[in-house]
């Protein structure tokens, strides 16, 4: 039985089967939903069984756990190994999804939930292909899956399981389905990842809340001094000014960014997708190199104050802000996270005191067009789209892959079907079904690919 | 019998009445406890009954009632109208508190509770100074009381209420216990009282939260546009650069200045008090100019974004920000409202939409220290501290005390009896015994000496 009509027979199951790993509320980032990871990890667990894999087992970290499956086939075959994430965003604000975030529905041929793309729809992708390439007989490979639950907070514990794990995880690629394609009808690979650094910066003026009429003018108001300091994070032309900040970055030349430039880029449509009034950035770059090759600095929360419904006159006490940069090859996190936090505590007048906590981090990650990986991949997506994929950077960050690369020696490819109308991190998360079956497809192409070149 | 002793012998009914009036939580801001104002207004008719009045009665109006007594003894006795509130602030951060904000308790002779100063503590010494001087036979004012429930979210309905009720309100002087004094061992009047204008403004950037890694760098971020907003109405002066903003300040002569230098000041209470690490303000003039005679800016919260427990990486959609403006003589808040919003959406980049709402606002006000309330008022409080109180200007809002002034035209004289320490508006609201005694005893002493002044 060919691919399309194997989806084609058992998409109702395929569907149903993803929806009882999305229902579990895996959110990695609280801790009430500790027992959700544990419980997510153990669906995975029955699921990557029931694919065909000849084992598969729970693995403890210091924090969630790894699920890692294996199916051996021959030591003449190329490893695969697929890596996904169990664990998803939060779902807040919650007023503003349309349907309920772990009560996951089709309509309009679209998935609605949390974690519909990012990841459980699309790792389970991966587990679809893999079956189907086990029960046609097809395999040409050993695969093995390594499935963790903290990618939306930074992969904390990962990198130690993969230390301890160095033979086990051994492989000759890595297989990923965690990023985004142009657009449905646009194939493309990411081969460039940003990294990320991520700190919290709390700003504290008095002991307490005072009476905004009574010292009014008389004491520093913390959300004022922040604002203020946020504001000395860029410049005018959004440049980020905070020193060596970019020292690092490597510069493209103009011949790679004239090639940059051929990817498709409609103005108008990514104004419609983000609802922005005009595109906005770093003078001097294009909208995909301002995501693709330039590191950008974001305050993603802020918080200090009243806050509540109506009019409360008080100087609060102390204003925080969560801010996050991400950043391209060859600049590293740590590096990045103190230059900033250092730079934020210079800047800090004398009125307040600054605490600067790093939250998390990761490094960039670049695939190269000329390994096998790519090329197979090149076929599986030019055989299911009709049209070969462009290479792009991605602005997202997945940093275990750059992870990967370090402790395991391993390199990665990126093959993800997500699209920008996707919704992932957002309220009304969706995957559109033809993405989701085109997955499949295009993954199991890939295996058959990959196990006829690694054979030469 | 003397005021002392009466005092010393009802004390304990004094407090146990007014904690019946604290446990009612009526927080005028928030919705949820629109029951708890009619309760509570309705608790402060049956105290004020019982005080002595002859009559009280709960008033609608848009809003929250009124509660309005009167005890009318003779025509050629001069009118004193009693203002209060009875709606107290919101208690968040609740986590802060050391004890229930609703469940008042005597502790080393301070009382600690949401109201214990502001304003039922200081409301129902007058209440109890009343009582004594009916009980006693020596009342020769008639006195009406005149209490709110919109104090703390603007006074919103008793404009109208006084419009509609200029006779029931006449009265040859408004007098209120809603300000504090220097010290507790230093007595002073509060003769200017500043004005408040307040706004919300929301900044709009997207549709939704978008991922920071996909978008970062290529979309306006209204965290990081708002801050640069707020940044941009202060300057390194801690000038307010709002075009016009200080153009109806009535600037102070030297000789003037001079005497208000005269007032005590100790920047080491100041800051042990507020807990700040050292002054700071406007450029030019000292603390006490600061909080009395010049308008300030002060953001009273923030909040965009992702707030809560981890990292998650998003550019939120909106951010929005709660401003507040302390006004003097003679700037109208309408007008200052008009010009910080017009001048707030006039350096929004295009890149944003922005929405400024007025919350509320007030006028300030001024109180001459020749009028006989002024007079009585110096003579009541010598008589009870032995010493003459100092004139002094707060920096805080009693909107309506302008309001009052501008419909009724009565002055009011400011009785307060509060201090720094008090907490109001904070976490651990309190206020000591000994000037909730002190007050009864004040007040008592006032109406003798105000009736003694009329009489002439």
């Amino acid at each position: 039985m060919e691919i399309k009509e194997y989806i084609n027979q058992n998409k109702d199951r395929f569907i149903e089967e993803l929806f009882s790993l999305i229902r579990i509320p895996s959110i990695s980032s609280q801790s009430e939903h500790k027992g959700d990871m544990v419980k997510c990890a153990n669906r995975w667990k029955e699921l990557i069984i029931a694919s065909g894999a000849d084992k598969c087992e729970i693995m403890p970290t210091k924090g969630n756990p790894v699920v890692y499956g294996e199916k051996f086939l021959s030591k003449d075959y190329p490893t695969v190994m697929v890596y996904g994430h169990y664990d998803v965003m939060p779902v807040d604000p919650i007023s503003e999804w349309k349907t309920k975030p772990f009560e996951p529905i089709v309509k309009d041929d679209y998935i609605w939930a949390r974690g519909a793309d990012d990841d459980k729809g699309q790792s389970f992708m991966q587990a679809k292909a893999f079956e189907y390439m086990v029960k046609s007989g097809k395999l040409k490979c050993n695969v093995k899956f390594m499935l963790e639950g903290e990618e939306e907070i930074g992969s904390g514990s990962l990198y130690d399981f993969c230390k301890e794990n160095k033979e086990l995880l051994k492989a000759d690629i890595i297989l990923v389905s965690d990023t985004g394609m142009i657009a449905a009808d646009v194939p493309s690979i990411t081969v460039g990842l940003r990294g990320l650094g991520y700190i919290e910066v709390k700003v504290t003026a008095t002991k307490c809340d005072l009476h905004s009429g009574i010292y009014g003018g008389s004491v520093a108001n913390p959300i004022n001094v922040l604002c203020q300091m946020i504001s000395q994070l860029t410049d005018e032309n959004n440049h980020v000014t905070v020193p060596d900040f970019y020292k690092e970055v490597i510069e493209l030349s103009a011949d790679e960014r004239k090639l940059m430039a051929k990817a498709p880029f409609s103005e108008k449509a990514y104004l419609e997708e983000t609802g922005a009034t005009e595109l906005h950035g770093e003078k001097g770059y294009t909208t995909i190199e301002r995501t693709g090759i330039r590191p950008s600095l974001d305050v993603c929360g802020i918080w200090g104050g009243y806050t509540e419904e109506g009019a409360k006159t008080i100087i609060p006490a102390t204003a925080s802000a969560k801010i996050s940069f991400r950043l391209v090859p060859d600049q590293d996190y740590t590096v990045i996270i103190e230059r900033v936090s250092n730079y934020i505590k210079k800047i800090a007048p004398s009125c307040v005191k600054v605490e600067v906590k790093p939250l998390h981090g990761g490094y960039s990650y670049v695939s190269p067009l000329d390994m096998p990986a790519y090329k197979a991949a090149e076929k599986a997506f030019t055989k299911t789209y009709g049209k070969q994929p462009i290479p792009t950077r991605e602005g997202g960050s997945i940093p275990i892959v750059a992870g990967f690369e370090r402790i395991l020696g391993t390199k990665s490819i990126l093959m993800g079907f997500g699209l920008g109308s996707d919704a992932i991190h957002s309220p009304n998360e969706n995957y559109p079904l033809q993405q989701f079956f085109n997955g499949i497809e295009t993954v199991s192409y890939f295996y058959e690919e990959y196990a006829q070149i690694m054979k030469k």
